[in-house]
Protein backbone atom coordinates (compact mmCIF):
# COMPACT_ATOMS: atom_id res chain seq x y z
CA UNK A 1 0.00 0.00 0.00
CA UNK A 2 1.35 3.34 -1.29
CA UNK A 3 -0.11 6.87 0.52
CA UNK A 4 -1.49 8.94 -2.50
CA UNK A 5 -0.16 12.81 -3.15
CA UNK A 6 -3.05 13.93 -1.70
CA UNK A 7 -3.08 11.97 1.72
CA UNK A 8 0.96 13.25 1.91
CA UNK A 9 -0.33 17.11 1.25
CA UNK A 10 -3.24 16.28 4.21
CA UNK A 11 -0.73 14.64 6.15
CA UNK A 12 1.50 17.45 5.87
CA UNK A 13 -1.01 20.12 6.80
CA UNK A 14 -3.32 18.13 9.54
CA UNK A 15 -0.88 16.08 11.25
CA UNK A 16 -2.60 13.22 10.80
CA UNK A 17 -3.81 10.78 8.89
CA UNK A 18 -7.28 8.55 9.31
CA UNK A 19 -7.85 5.06 6.89
CA UNK A 20 -10.89 3.20 8.22
CA UNK A 21 -11.50 -0.35 7.20
CA UNK A 22 -7.81 -0.89 6.70
CA UNK A 23 -7.81 -4.80 8.52
CA UNK A 24 -11.05 -6.64 7.50
CA UNK A 25 -13.12 -7.97 10.59
CA UNK A 26 -11.24 -11.39 10.59
CA UNK A 27 -8.42 -9.90 10.77
CA UNK A 28 -9.23 -7.68 14.04
CA UNK A 29 -10.69 -10.55 15.71
CA UNK A 30 -7.55 -12.41 15.72
CA UNK A 31 -6.00 -9.43 17.36
CA UNK A 32 -9.15 -8.61 19.73
CA UNK A 33 -9.70 -12.53 21.02
CA UNK A 34 -6.26 -12.13 22.47
CA UNK A 35 -6.96 -8.74 24.37
CA UNK A 36 -8.76 -10.08 27.06
CA UNK A 37 -6.16 -12.79 27.98
CA UNK A 38 -3.10 -10.45 27.99
CA UNK A 39 -4.60 -7.57 30.22
CA UNK A 40 -5.56 -10.29 32.54
CA UNK A 41 -1.58 -10.58 33.28
CA UNK A 42 -0.56 -9.48 36.49
CA UNK A 43 3.49 -8.31 34.89
CA UNK A 44 5.21 -4.78 35.03
CA UNK A 45 4.26 -4.12 31.41
CA UNK A 46 0.51 -4.06 32.55
CA UNK A 47 -0.56 -0.37 34.09
CA UNK A 48 -3.14 -0.12 35.33
CA UNK A 49 -5.75 2.76 36.44
CA UNK A 50 -5.46 4.35 39.57
CA UNK A 51 -8.01 3.20 41.72
CA UNK A 52 -10.53 0.58 39.85
CA UNK A 53 -7.04 -1.31 39.05
CA UNK A 54 -8.74 -1.32 34.98
CA UNK A 55 -5.89 -1.65 32.68
CA UNK A 56 -4.46 0.95 31.18
CA UNK A 57 -1.98 0.16 28.78
CA UNK A 58 -0.09 -3.41 27.64
CA UNK A 59 3.56 -2.39 26.62
CA UNK A 60 5.89 -4.52 24.63
CA UNK A 61 3.11 -6.97 23.39
CA UNK A 62 5.02 -8.04 20.69
CA UNK A 63 7.32 -9.77 22.93
CA UNK A 64 4.74 -11.89 24.54
CA UNK A 65 1.72 -12.80 22.31
CA UNK A 66 2.73 -14.15 18.65
CA UNK A 67 -0.16 -12.35 16.94
CA UNK A 68 0.84 -8.81 17.73
CA UNK A 69 4.72 -10.17 17.05
CA UNK A 70 2.73 -10.26 13.56
CA UNK A 71 1.05 -7.30 13.82
CA UNK A 72 4.49 -5.67 14.51
CA UNK A 73 5.89 -6.17 11.04
CA UNK A 74 2.66 -5.38 9.39
CA UNK A 75 3.71 -4.26 6.18
CA UNK A 76 -0.14 -2.11 5.92
CA UNK A 77 1.22 -0.63 9.42
CA UNK A 78 4.85 -0.08 8.19
CA UNK A 79 4.95 0.94 4.33
CA UNK A 80 2.77 4.43 4.94
CA UNK A 81 5.32 4.98 7.69
CA UNK A 82 8.62 4.11 5.67
CA UNK A 83 7.01 6.18 2.75
CA UNK A 84 6.67 9.27 5.22
CA UNK A 85 10.01 9.18 7.31
CA UNK A 86 11.48 8.34 3.97
CA UNK A 87 13.43 5.42 5.33
CA UNK A 88 12.44 1.80 4.75
CA UNK A 89 15.07 0.94 7.52
CA UNK A 90 12.79 1.38 10.66
CA UNK A 91 12.90 -0.40 14.14
CA UNK A 92 9.93 -0.21 16.48
CA UNK A 93 10.61 2.11 19.73
CA UNK A 94 7.76 1.74 21.33
CA UNK A 95 4.27 -0.58 21.21
CA UNK A 96 1.87 -1.13 23.36
CA UNK A 97 -2.25 -1.93 23.65
CA UNK A 98 -4.31 0.81 24.85
CA UNK A 99 -7.22 0.32 26.53
CA UNK A 100 -9.53 2.75 27.09
CA UNK A 101 -11.80 0.57 29.07
CA UNK A 102 -15.37 0.82 29.57
CA UNK A 103 -17.18 2.55 32.23
CA UNK A 104 -12.98 2.98 34.03
CA UNK A 105 -10.74 4.40 31.04
CA UNK A 106 -9.41 7.87 32.26
CA UNK A 107 -8.03 10.70 30.73
CA UNK A 108 -4.50 10.87 28.48
CA UNK A 109 -3.55 14.77 29.21
CA UNK A 110 -2.89 17.13 26.08
CA UNK A 111 0.39 16.07 25.06
CA UNK A 112 2.91 15.49 21.98
CA UNK A 113 4.74 12.36 21.57
CA UNK A 114 7.76 13.34 20.80
CA UNK A 115 8.33 15.70 24.33
CA UNK A 116 8.36 12.01 26.10
CA UNK A 117 10.80 10.75 23.13
CA UNK A 118 12.98 13.89 23.32
CA UNK A 119 13.18 14.54 26.97
CA UNK A 120 13.01 11.04 28.23
CA UNK A 121 14.54 9.15 25.26
CA UNK A 122 16.87 11.40 23.76
CA UNK A 123 15.60 11.26 20.15
CA UNK A 124 17.77 13.48 17.81
CA UNK A 125 14.87 14.68 15.62
CA UNK A 126 11.04 13.73 15.37
CA UNK A 127 11.72 11.87 12.44
CA UNK A 128 9.40 8.96 14.14
CA UNK A 129 5.98 8.41 13.56
CA UNK A 130 2.74 6.81 15.32
CA UNK A 131 0.81 4.64 13.44
CA UNK A 132 -2.85 3.05 15.45
CA UNK A 133 -5.18 0.37 14.38
CA UNK A 134 -7.58 0.27 16.32
CA UNK A 135 -9.46 -3.37 17.88
CA UNK A 136 -13.07 -2.28 18.72
CA UNK A 137 -14.95 0.84 17.13
CA UNK A 138 -14.15 4.04 18.24
CA UNK A 139 -17.14 6.43 18.55
CA UNK A 140 -17.99 9.67 20.40
CA UNK A 141 -18.67 7.97 24.02
CA UNK A 142 -15.99 5.66 24.09
CA UNK A 143 -13.11 8.40 24.54
CA UNK A 144 -11.68 8.89 21.25
CA UNK A 145 -8.24 10.24 20.57
CA UNK A 146 -8.86 14.70 19.80
CA UNK A 147 -5.74 16.10 17.54
CA UNK A 148 -5.12 19.88 17.43
CA UNK A 149 -4.57 19.87 13.46
CA UNK A 150 -1.46 21.49 12.64
CA UNK A 151 -0.17 21.75 15.90
CA UNK A 152 2.69 19.19 14.69
CA UNK A 153 4.11 22.71 12.42
CA UNK A 154 5.16 24.63 16.49
CA UNK A 155 7.52 22.25 16.80
CA UNK A 156 8.42 20.97 20.33
CA UNK A 157 6.70 22.87 22.27
CA UNK A 158 7.69 23.42 26.30
CA UNK A 159 6.04 20.88 28.66
CA UNK A 160 5.92 20.07 32.43
CA UNK A 161 6.16 16.59 33.71
CA UNK A 162 2.45 15.19 34.82
CA UNK A 163 3.36 12.76 37.37
CA UNK A 164 -0.02 12.54 39.15
CA UNK A 165 -3.03 13.31 37.25
CA UNK A 166 -3.22 9.98 35.87
CA UNK A 167 -1.48 6.15 36.26
CA UNK A 168 1.54 7.06 33.68
CA UNK A 169 3.68 10.18 34.00
CA UNK A 170 3.03 12.13 30.76
CA UNK A 171 5.01 15.26 29.17
CA UNK A 172 2.02 17.62 29.41
CA UNK A 173 0.75 21.28 27.35
CA UNK A 174 -0.42 23.98 29.65
CA UNK A 175 -3.58 25.50 29.19
CA UNK A 176 -3.27 28.59 26.95
CA UNK A 177 -0.82 26.89 24.61
CA UNK A 178 -3.57 24.86 24.17
CA UNK A 179 -6.22 27.16 23.79
CA UNK A 180 -3.94 28.90 21.08
CA UNK A 181 -3.46 26.08 18.90
CA UNK A 182 -7.20 25.58 19.29
CA UNK A 183 -8.58 28.71 18.34
CA UNK A 184 -6.43 28.36 14.96
CA UNK A 185 -6.57 24.67 13.68
CA UNK A 186 -10.12 23.88 16.18
CA UNK A 187 -10.92 20.08 17.37
CA UNK A 188 -10.90 17.04 15.30
CA UNK A 189 -11.99 13.46 16.84
CA UNK A 190 -11.85 10.25 13.92
CA UNK A 191 -14.10 7.83 14.85
CA UNK A 192 -14.79 4.88 12.79
CA UNK A 193 -15.23 1.16 13.26
CA UNK A 194 -12.45 -1.68 14.37
CA UNK A 195 -9.85 -2.13 12.01
CA UNK A 196 -9.32 1.70 11.00
CA UNK A 197 -5.87 2.64 10.93
CA UNK A 198 -4.70 6.31 12.18
CA UNK A 199 -1.46 7.74 11.86
CA UNK A 200 0.17 11.01 12.84
CA UNK A 201 3.16 12.70 13.42
CA UNK A 202 5.30 12.89 16.87
CA UNK A 203 4.69 16.48 17.03
CA UNK A 204 1.05 16.53 16.64
CA UNK A 205 -0.58 17.70 20.08
CA UNK A 206 -3.45 15.44 21.03
CA UNK A 207 -5.18 14.09 24.08
CA UNK A 208 -8.13 11.78 25.12
CA UNK A 209 -10.95 11.81 27.43
CA UNK A 210 -12.53 9.53 29.47
CA UNK A 211 -14.67 6.07 28.66
CA UNK A 212 -18.05 6.26 30.54
CA UNK A 213 -19.81 3.73 28.13
CA UNK A 214 -20.14 0.15 28.38
CA UNK A 215 -17.87 0.06 24.92
CA UNK A 216 -13.93 -0.29 25.26
CA UNK A 217 -11.47 1.11 22.91
CA UNK A 218 -8.84 -1.00 22.20
CA UNK A 219 -6.01 0.31 20.38
CA UNK A 220 -2.46 -0.39 19.21
CA UNK A 221 -0.04 1.85 18.64
CA UNK A 222 3.62 1.23 16.74
CA UNK A 223 5.56 4.12 17.32
CA UNK A 224 8.18 3.64 14.61
CA UNK A 225 11.68 5.07 14.27
CA UNK A 226 14.57 5.46 11.28
CA UNK A 227 17.45 3.52 12.87
CA UNK A 228 19.85 6.07 12.11
CA UNK A 229 17.27 8.70 14.82
CA UNK A 230 17.66 6.37 17.65
CA UNK A 231 17.46 6.95 21.28
CA UNK A 232 20.77 7.96 22.76
CA UNK A 233 19.44 7.58 26.51
CA UNK A 234 18.17 4.60 28.34
CA UNK A 235 16.63 5.65 31.42
CA UNK A 236 12.98 4.20 31.05
CA UNK A 237 12.51 0.40 31.00
CA UNK A 238 13.30 -1.05 27.54
CA UNK A 239 9.44 -2.46 27.47
CA UNK A 240 8.82 0.96 27.37
CA UNK A 241 11.84 2.64 25.39
CA UNK A 242 13.15 -0.40 23.30
CA UNK A 243 16.71 -0.81 22.70
CA UNK A 244 16.98 -3.24 19.99
CA UNK A 245 17.52 -1.08 16.81
CA UNK A 246 17.82 -3.81 14.51
CA UNK A 247 15.36 -2.85 11.20
CA UNK A 248 12.00 -4.46 11.12
CA UNK A 249 11.50 -7.57 8.19
CA UNK A 250 7.85 -7.31 7.33
CA UNK A 251 5.99 -9.70 7.43
CA UNK A 252 3.15 -11.20 4.34
CA UNK A 253 0.29 -8.86 4.03
CA UNK A 254 -2.09 -12.16 4.98
CA UNK A 255 -0.10 -12.86 7.71
CA UNK A 256 -2.46 -12.82 10.40
CA UNK A 257 -5.22 -15.12 8.50
CA UNK A 258 -1.99 -17.73 7.41
CA UNK A 259 -1.63 -17.56 11.84
CA UNK A 260 -5.35 -18.02 12.19
CA UNK A 261 -5.30 -21.09 9.79
CA UNK A 262 -2.31 -22.35 11.90
CA UNK A 263 -3.85 -22.17 15.10
CA UNK A 264 -7.00 -23.94 14.10
CA UNK A 265 -5.17 -26.96 12.09
CA UNK A 266 -3.56 -27.34 15.18
CA UNK A 267 -6.47 -27.66 17.67
CA UNK B 1 -44.91 27.73 23.95
CA UNK B 2 -46.98 24.36 23.60
CA UNK B 3 -45.27 20.56 22.76
CA UNK B 4 -47.15 18.99 20.04
CA UNK B 5 -48.55 15.79 20.27
CA UNK B 6 -45.46 14.22 18.51
CA UNK B 7 -42.90 15.88 20.80
CA UNK B 8 -44.88 14.04 23.75
CA UNK B 9 -44.67 11.04 22.07
CA UNK B 10 -41.29 11.51 21.66
CA UNK B 11 -40.79 12.16 24.89
CA UNK B 12 -42.70 9.21 26.69
CA UNK B 13 -40.92 6.67 24.14
CA UNK B 14 -37.16 8.33 24.75
CA UNK B 15 -37.38 10.52 28.05
CA UNK B 16 -36.04 13.43 26.79
CA UNK B 17 -36.26 16.28 24.21
CA UNK B 18 -34.23 18.61 22.76
CA UNK B 19 -34.72 21.98 21.95
CA UNK B 20 -32.36 23.96 19.79
CA UNK B 21 -32.37 27.58 20.22
CA UNK B 22 -34.97 28.12 22.44
CA UNK B 23 -33.35 31.25 24.03
CA UNK B 24 -31.71 33.80 21.40
CA UNK B 25 -28.01 34.38 21.79
CA UNK B 26 -29.44 37.80 23.14
CA UNK B 27 -30.59 36.56 26.20
CA UNK B 28 -27.99 34.10 26.06
CA UNK B 29 -25.03 36.69 26.56
CA UNK B 30 -27.64 38.76 29.66
CA UNK B 31 -26.85 35.30 31.67
CA UNK B 32 -23.48 34.19 30.08
CA UNK B 33 -21.66 37.35 31.03
CA UNK B 34 -22.67 37.04 34.75
CA UNK B 35 -20.92 33.86 34.61
CA UNK B 36 -17.80 34.54 35.70
CA UNK B 37 -18.46 36.59 38.46
CA UNK B 38 -20.56 34.09 39.60
CA UNK B 39 -18.52 31.01 40.20
CA UNK B 40 -15.27 33.76 40.93
CA UNK B 41 -17.47 33.84 44.42
CA UNK B 42 -16.27 31.79 47.63
CA UNK B 43 -19.21 30.65 49.36
CA UNK B 44 -20.80 27.23 50.25
CA UNK B 45 -23.20 27.38 47.22
CA UNK B 46 -20.30 26.98 44.93
CA UNK B 47 -18.79 23.24 44.63
CA UNK B 48 -15.54 23.12 43.05
CA UNK B 49 -13.66 19.85 41.32
CA UNK B 50 -11.09 17.77 43.45
CA UNK B 51 -7.54 18.82 42.63
CA UNK B 52 -7.77 21.61 40.58
CA UNK B 53 -10.33 24.06 42.37
CA UNK B 54 -11.98 24.83 38.97
CA UNK B 55 -16.05 25.30 39.20
CA UNK B 56 -18.24 22.35 39.38
CA UNK B 57 -21.53 23.85 40.52
CA UNK B 58 -23.18 26.70 41.59
CA UNK B 59 -26.29 26.17 43.45
CA UNK B 60 -29.22 27.87 44.39
CA UNK B 61 -28.12 30.86 41.94
CA UNK B 62 -31.59 32.62 41.68
CA UNK B 63 -31.23 33.87 45.28
CA UNK B 64 -27.90 35.41 44.92
CA UNK B 65 -28.03 36.52 41.28
CA UNK B 66 -31.31 38.85 39.82
CA UNK B 67 -30.83 37.92 35.77
CA UNK B 68 -30.67 34.09 37.01
CA UNK B 69 -33.34 34.91 39.20
CA UNK B 70 -35.64 36.07 36.32
CA UNK B 71 -34.28 32.95 34.22
CA UNK B 72 -36.25 30.62 37.55
CA UNK B 73 -39.74 32.01 36.43
CA UNK B 74 -39.49 31.99 32.80
CA UNK B 75 -42.32 30.65 30.85
CA UNK B 76 -40.00 28.66 28.21
CA UNK B 77 -38.83 26.61 30.69
CA UNK B 78 -41.65 26.44 32.95
CA UNK B 79 -44.41 25.67 30.17
CA UNK B 80 -43.52 22.40 28.69
CA UNK B 81 -42.71 21.59 32.37
CA UNK B 82 -45.89 22.20 33.54
CA UNK B 83 -47.20 20.55 30.19
CA UNK B 84 -45.66 17.80 30.66
CA UNK B 85 -46.29 16.98 34.47
CA UNK B 86 -50.06 17.75 34.36
CA UNK B 87 -49.88 20.74 36.74
CA UNK B 88 -49.07 24.64 36.43
CA UNK B 89 -48.22 24.54 40.14
CA UNK B 90 -45.07 23.77 40.44
CA UNK B 91 -42.19 24.85 42.87
CA UNK B 92 -38.27 24.76 42.31
CA UNK B 93 -36.63 21.92 43.90
CA UNK B 94 -33.39 23.01 42.64
CA UNK B 95 -31.35 25.35 41.03
CA UNK B 96 -28.05 25.41 39.44
CA UNK B 97 -25.27 26.33 37.03
CA UNK B 98 -23.28 23.53 36.17
CA UNK B 99 -19.59 24.50 34.79
CA UNK B 100 -18.07 21.65 33.35
CA UNK B 101 -15.23 23.94 33.35
CA UNK B 102 -12.71 23.94 30.06
CA UNK B 103 -9.64 21.16 31.02
CA UNK B 104 -10.85 20.47 34.56
CA UNK B 105 -14.55 19.31 34.04
CA UNK B 106 -14.82 16.25 35.24
CA UNK B 107 -17.03 13.18 34.48
CA UNK B 108 -20.60 12.52 36.37
CA UNK B 109 -21.41 8.80 36.69
CA UNK B 110 -24.28 7.30 35.55
CA UNK B 111 -27.32 8.14 37.78
CA UNK B 112 -31.02 8.96 37.51
CA UNK B 113 -31.75 12.14 39.28
CA UNK B 114 -34.79 10.62 40.98
CA UNK B 115 -33.12 8.33 42.95
CA UNK B 116 -31.18 11.60 44.99
CA UNK B 117 -34.76 12.87 44.97
CA UNK B 118 -36.20 9.76 46.34
CA UNK B 119 -33.21 8.72 48.60
CA UNK B 120 -32.19 11.74 49.92
CA UNK B 121 -35.19 13.76 49.86
CA UNK B 122 -38.05 11.68 50.21
CA UNK B 123 -40.02 12.69 47.16
CA UNK B 124 -42.80 10.62 47.09
CA UNK B 125 -43.21 10.16 43.13
CA UNK B 126 -41.01 10.96 40.44
CA UNK B 127 -43.40 13.91 38.83
CA UNK B 128 -40.76 16.27 38.66
CA UNK B 129 -38.63 17.23 35.63
CA UNK B 130 -35.45 18.76 35.08
CA UNK B 131 -34.97 21.42 32.31
CA UNK B 132 -31.72 22.52 31.14
CA UNK B 133 -30.63 25.40 29.31
CA UNK B 134 -26.74 25.41 27.59
CA UNK B 135 -25.18 29.26 27.93
CA UNK B 136 -22.25 27.84 25.87
CA UNK B 137 -22.29 25.85 23.18
CA UNK B 138 -22.37 21.93 23.62
CA UNK B 139 -20.03 19.80 21.44
CA UNK B 140 -18.59 16.24 21.32
CA UNK B 141 -15.20 17.51 23.06
CA UNK B 142 -16.79 19.52 26.23
CA UNK B 143 -18.24 16.63 27.67
CA UNK B 144 -22.00 16.70 26.78
CA UNK B 145 -24.83 14.92 28.65
CA UNK B 146 -25.10 11.56 27.38
CA UNK B 147 -28.70 10.04 27.69
CA UNK B 148 -29.55 6.12 27.44
CA UNK B 149 -32.96 6.71 25.55
CA UNK B 150 -35.92 4.58 27.17
CA UNK B 151 -34.39 4.01 30.42
CA UNK B 152 -36.82 6.16 32.15
CA UNK B 153 -39.37 3.67 31.91
CA UNK B 154 -37.31 1.21 34.18
CA UNK B 155 -38.73 2.83 36.97
CA UNK B 156 -36.56 3.63 39.55
CA UNK B 157 -33.04 1.28 39.66
CA UNK B 158 -31.28 -0.02 42.05
CA UNK B 159 -28.17 2.69 43.14
CA UNK B 160 -25.33 2.55 45.65
CA UNK B 161 -24.25 6.19 47.03
CA UNK B 162 -20.77 7.08 45.78
CA UNK B 163 -19.20 9.59 48.08
CA UNK B 164 -15.57 9.28 46.48
CA UNK B 165 -15.55 9.49 42.72
CA UNK B 166 -16.13 12.98 42.35
CA UNK B 167 -16.28 16.26 44.43
CA UNK B 168 -20.06 15.71 44.40
CA UNK B 169 -22.55 12.88 46.05
CA UNK B 170 -24.49 10.99 43.72
CA UNK B 171 -26.63 7.19 43.84
CA UNK B 172 -25.06 6.02 40.65
CA UNK B 173 -25.92 2.48 38.90
CA UNK B 174 -23.79 -0.30 38.57
CA UNK B 175 -21.88 -1.33 35.21
CA UNK B 176 -23.73 -4.77 34.08
CA UNK B 177 -27.72 -2.51 34.37
CA UNK B 178 -25.39 -0.03 32.41
CA UNK B 179 -24.63 -2.06 29.97
CA UNK B 180 -28.08 -4.24 29.74
CA UNK B 181 -29.71 -0.65 29.31
CA UNK B 182 -27.07 0.38 26.72
CA UNK B 183 -27.79 -2.43 24.24
CA UNK B 184 -31.41 -2.31 24.39
CA UNK B 185 -31.37 1.99 24.18
CA UNK B 186 -28.04 3.00 22.88
CA UNK B 187 -26.58 6.04 23.67
CA UNK B 188 -27.40 9.67 22.50
CA UNK B 189 -25.39 12.83 23.67
CA UNK B 190 -27.53 16.00 21.96
CA UNK B 191 -25.74 18.88 21.13
CA UNK B 192 -25.98 22.38 19.99
CA UNK B 193 -25.53 26.03 20.09
CA UNK B 194 -26.18 28.29 23.00
CA UNK B 195 -29.61 28.86 24.13
CA UNK B 196 -30.22 25.34 23.77
CA UNK B 197 -33.28 23.46 25.53
CA UNK B 198 -33.20 19.97 26.80
CA UNK B 199 -35.75 18.37 29.11
CA UNK B 200 -35.53 14.92 30.44
CA UNK B 201 -37.35 12.24 32.89
CA UNK B 202 -36.18 12.30 36.76
CA UNK B 203 -35.35 8.72 35.86
CA UNK B 204 -33.89 9.01 32.51
CA UNK B 205 -30.17 7.47 33.15
CA UNK B 206 -27.39 9.87 32.16
CA UNK B 207 -24.11 10.51 33.09
CA UNK B 208 -21.21 13.05 31.31
CA UNK B 209 -17.32 12.65 31.23
CA UNK B 210 -14.64 14.59 31.22
CA UNK B 211 -14.26 18.05 29.50
CA UNK B 212 -10.59 18.47 28.25
CA UNK B 213 -11.12 21.41 25.73
CA UNK B 214 -10.69 25.18 25.98
CA UNK B 215 -14.54 25.40 25.81
CA UNK B 216 -16.57 25.55 28.92
CA UNK B 217 -20.15 23.59 28.87
CA UNK B 218 -22.01 26.25 31.20
CA UNK B 219 -25.97 24.58 31.26
CA UNK B 220 -28.21 26.07 34.03
CA UNK B 221 -30.65 22.87 35.34
CA UNK B 222 -34.34 23.79 36.66
CA UNK B 223 -35.42 20.31 38.57
CA UNK B 224 -39.35 21.67 38.72
CA UNK B 225 -41.39 19.59 41.19
CA UNK B 226 -45.49 19.73 41.74
CA UNK B 227 -46.80 21.65 44.52
CA UNK B 228 -48.31 18.18 45.50
CA UNK B 229 -45.53 16.36 45.23
CA UNK B 230 -42.78 18.40 47.69
CA UNK B 231 -39.83 16.71 49.68
CA UNK B 232 -40.33 15.34 52.55
CA UNK B 233 -37.07 14.71 54.64
CA UNK B 234 -34.71 18.21 54.72
CA UNK B 235 -31.24 16.11 55.03
CA UNK B 236 -29.71 18.21 51.96
CA UNK B 237 -29.54 21.87 52.85
CA UNK B 238 -31.82 24.09 51.52
CA UNK B 239 -29.57 25.71 48.94
CA UNK B 240 -29.55 21.88 47.81
CA UNK B 241 -33.29 20.38 48.06
CA UNK B 242 -35.29 23.84 48.41
CA UNK B 243 -37.95 23.87 51.26
CA UNK B 244 -39.92 26.83 49.96
CA UNK B 245 -43.23 24.85 48.21
CA UNK B 246 -44.64 28.38 46.70
CA UNK B 247 -46.12 27.77 43.43
CA UNK B 248 -43.81 29.56 40.91
CA UNK B 249 -45.54 32.84 39.19
CA UNK B 250 -44.16 32.99 35.45
CA UNK B 251 -42.15 35.98 34.55
CA UNK B 252 -43.05 37.45 31.21
CA UNK B 253 -41.52 35.88 28.08
CA UNK B 254 -39.09 38.91 27.60
CA UNK B 255 -37.74 39.32 31.07
CA UNK B 256 -34.66 38.97 30.05
CA UNK B 257 -33.92 41.59 27.74
CA UNK B 258 -36.26 44.24 29.42
CA UNK B 259 -33.92 43.77 32.49
CA UNK B 260 -30.70 43.98 29.93
CA UNK B 261 -32.64 47.21 28.94
CA UNK B 262 -33.02 48.60 32.34
CA UNK B 263 -29.32 47.91 33.56
CA UNK B 264 -28.01 49.83 30.77
CA UNK B 265 -30.45 52.58 30.98
CA UNK B 266 -29.25 52.61 34.78
CA UNK B 267 -25.91 52.57 33.59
Amino acid sequence: MRLSDAQVRDFERDGYLFMPNAFSPEEVRVLADEVPGLFAQDRPEVVREKGSGAPRTAFFVQTWNPAFALLARHPRLLDPVAQLLGSDKLYMHQFKLNAKAAFDGAVWQWHQDYATWHNDDDMPTPRAMNIALSLAEVNEFNGPLMFIPGSHREGRLEAGHDTTTTSYPLWTIDNPTITRLVERGGLVAPKGPAGSMLMFHGNLVHASGSNLSPWSRWVVYLSLNRCDNAIRRHKRPNWIAHRDVTPIVPAPDDCLMAYARERRAAE
